[in-house]
């Protein structure tokens, strides 16, 4: 397998099915909006792990294509409204003006709702084509973990840690939920579509847990070991902000070890589906010992 | 049938669910600001709606009530949105400080998300728990119709329009998505879980577009022939703000007019569904006839 040249597959399905969910029409300041912010650019991490666990339990990529995109989208309106001046007022992603810079902020507000409201209509439009409950199932799981049990209440509880010291319980619950959540749903959503049984469906839970915790805590330990060039943003911003990351909390080297042992866990449970996980297991790989 | 009973009763069903759903749970601060906005009152209309459609084909009405909650969250959602300082700039809704006033800007932008990601997740639970696809579709069809066909799209056109002189055209479409969305939604989804044929749907459908318009060409009316007593808000304030309604594009008696054509053609078009349907008849000539 050339492991380069399937990643830009999956990255290429799923940006070509995102250009048409989003092409232009009526209002178009709305779609401009939307898709401004969908196709800045990003590395289609959960629909490129979503079609990759698909793939691991036997089933077919395109069945998954419409909720990889729907997932990208609430990946996306996170963003922007994460990126509002009520919230973390960030000016640029990506190196791009952020949406409510473009568009104003009351156009940022409503992109971002149009986009939830789209992936839902999205993965719906797709359980009541195919008649089939599994579906259904996926996407319940994403709504789960996008809201008031995953991405959402980490963000919550973020916002509400700010400036303020955490302990390890709650850090966990931040780091589970915010980054987890879409993770998990990408990876169980992903299994759930592929056909995967019961047990399968929890082993990706567990992946997606591990992959998780581990990619944040790579986080917290670059931020006090790379550079600015490395990483494209300034160094020790946890510090600066005075927040509590795994580093603070556990000491570096604690966290370099944790972080072997999550990430090692995630592809020692890949491999147990063979070769149809090839992709995922070095994708896991790449991801969790990404520099930058 | 004691029409005021009935109405308590469909009105106590939800609230009562409402609250079940928005009972107090970590993190507690995201579920105040739900409820808070959730349970500030209103007339419930379109849960109402919901459950008399469901009730005038035959369904039991507490098959709906799942979907008459997420439709009332979404509904409170969009409020919670419009509010902001960056969309309307409300201080207050219904005498009372709006979300954000209360909880913060960015805690509104969060318990808004929140509404309309936990509405989702409700109907898609009771698509799985119930396996049948009717649930699915009527999941569909109101994230069809809050979203990029519905509610959202026409909230957005009225934004642009501020300020704007527009045209017939525009103002049907502002009318028939922003008002008439979730009026429609209400409806056909109740029809749906209720188990209603094709031409049944196609019915409620326009039973929905009827009574969102009218329903918005009598604000308009009110505006210009009511008083601050009766309405409890100013009067003139489309005229104040420069706004173009159903009355200054068609005269008054037109409005008059094309409102009483609209309106005994929803009761018409209700009537074809014989004894179960009285109260959804009663209700809709209520809701026309308003004077405030």
């Amino acid at each position: 397998m050339d492991f380069q040249k399937e990643l830009d597959k999956k990255i290429e399905m799923t940006d070509n099915t995102l250009k048409k969910y989003l092409s232009p029409r009526y209002p178009e300041r709305l779609y401009e909006a939307m898709s401004y912010s969908v196709l800045a650019g990003g590395k289609r991490l959960r629909p490129v792990l979503m079609l990759s666990a698909c793939e691991a339990v036997g089933g077919n990529m395109e069945d998954a294509l419409p909720f990889a995109c729907a997932l990208e989208m609430i990946h996306t309106y996170s963003l922007i409204h994460d990126d509002l001046p009520a919230m973390d007022n960030d000016d640029f992603r990506r190196g791009k003006p952020t949406c409510h810079k473009v568009f104003g902020e009351g156009m940022a507000v409503l992109a971002g709702d149009g986009l939830l409201t789209y992936a839902f209509e999205i993965m719906l439009d797709t359980v009541c084509a195919k008649r089939d409950i599994k579906y259904a199932n996926a996407a319940k799981y994403i709504a789960h973990n996008s809201g008031t049990c995953g991405m959402l209440v980490g963000q919550v509880v973020d916002v509400e840690s700010e400036g303020v010291t955490i302990d390890d319980k709650t850090l966990m619950y931040i780091h589970d939920n915010k980054t987890g959540g879409l993770i998990k749903a990408a990876l169980v959503a992903g299994a759930i579509i592929g056909g995967a049984t019961e047990d399968e469906i929890g082993d990706f839970e567990k992946i997606g847990y591990n992959i998780g915790i581990a990619f944040q805590i790579k986080d917290d330990i670059l931020d006090v070991t790379s550079t600015f060039d490395v990483l494209g943003k300034p160094v020790f911003s946890d510090e600066k902000n005075n927040k509590s990351t795994y580093v603070t909390l556990h000491g570096i080297d604690n966290a370099q070890e944790d972080y072997k042992t999550l990430s090692e866990g995630a592809v020692k449970m890949i491999e147990k589906f063979g070769g149809r996980s090839e992709f995922l297991k070095k994708y896991a790989d790449m991801l969790v010992n990404r520099i930058n």
